[in-house]
């Protein structure tokens, strides 16, 4: 049996990526779970923001953002992000995250995160408390950590990244198949 | 150190949802991962559909869809929904999921889905392989096993949710902390 409830942001689980962004010699750290994948191609994913936050300026300033998948050694400093604001410091000193340039934006990247994905923005769309900024794929950095050399492939079950899931953190848990698995041939 | 590769969609993980929808007396179920949240107050997600898919024009011509979150024990017909096309069949029959009545939309829900977000589309954007539509969330449908009796509040870490992460479905695994932890005193 089903209880009907009032309207509510109930997708579960939803990534928990931290985005950096740069604007006027300012550049912050923001975390994000209000993210998707939006379209294959042109590869493009969307990030809401809410326009009081310290990032919405910079990013609707420069149009440019980077997504930096995260890690459970980095669990503490993603929640670090969300909960401070960027007016009251440096978010790269206070969460003790490394900027590396960034090659196809002009906004630094997250050292410590697998994968970062370099985006520009081709749209804003205002929705209510948060506007959602349409970003285009400029390129991806993936760590080498995360590739394996043999084959040159990504490895990002090796990663240890993490969800968010109805107000928590989760690592990722039993492998249970590939897209696909329900049909193939044994 | 960082590789620079081109553009791809490396979001990762996202949601792996069922996305049900009827119009003109045909129903159907599509699983997608272009999924997030886009705004907290209206409630809206957005779902990202290829507009030669089978259930695009039933959403488009009903502006209504629901999405349905998914289990581990959901997880083969999930795939199966992911591979299959409506056109072939009916995929409430071939995957083996129920359809139950909507109740703020006129589409079905899954019956085995722990919780069912139904939406009316609100804007749709088209954006090359694939077209966003916009959905505000018109209520939640909660399903009773998920209910803590004692509370009444939401259990969504006893339901077994699962998630995709560059090509393959995983159980969330190891809890890592609520949002805030960062932060709170011990």
């Amino acid at each position: 049996m089903k209880q009907t409830w009032r309207a509510g942001t109930m997708l579960n689980p939803v990534p928990a990526v931290l985005v950096s962004c740069a604007a006027g010699g300012r550049s912050n750290l923001l975390t994000v779970a209000w993210a998707g994948t939006i379209c294959s191609d042109p590869a493009m994913l969307s990030i809401s923001v809410r326009p009081e936050r310290f990032s919405h300026a910079l990013i609707k300033d420069s149009m440019e953002f980077t997504v930096n998948l995260t890690t459970a050694a980095m669990a503490r400093a993603t929640d670090w992000c969300g909960v401070r604001s960027g007016r009251d410091g440096d978010k790269w000193h206070g969460s003790g995250l490394t900027p590396a340039p960034g090659v196809g934006v002009s906004c630094p990247c997250v050292d410590e995160s697998p994968v970062c994905i370099e985006c520009r923005v081709r749209q804003i769309v205002p929705l209510g408390t948060h506007d959602m900024f349409l970003g285009e794929v400029v390129d991806v950095l993936a760590d080498d950590r995360c590739i394996d050399p043999a084959t040159g492939k990504l490895d990002l079950a090796a990663a240890g990244l993490i969800t968010y899931c109805h107000g928590a953190y989760y690592a990722l848990g039993e492998y249970l198949g590939h897209f696909g698995f329900s049909v193939r041939k044994k």
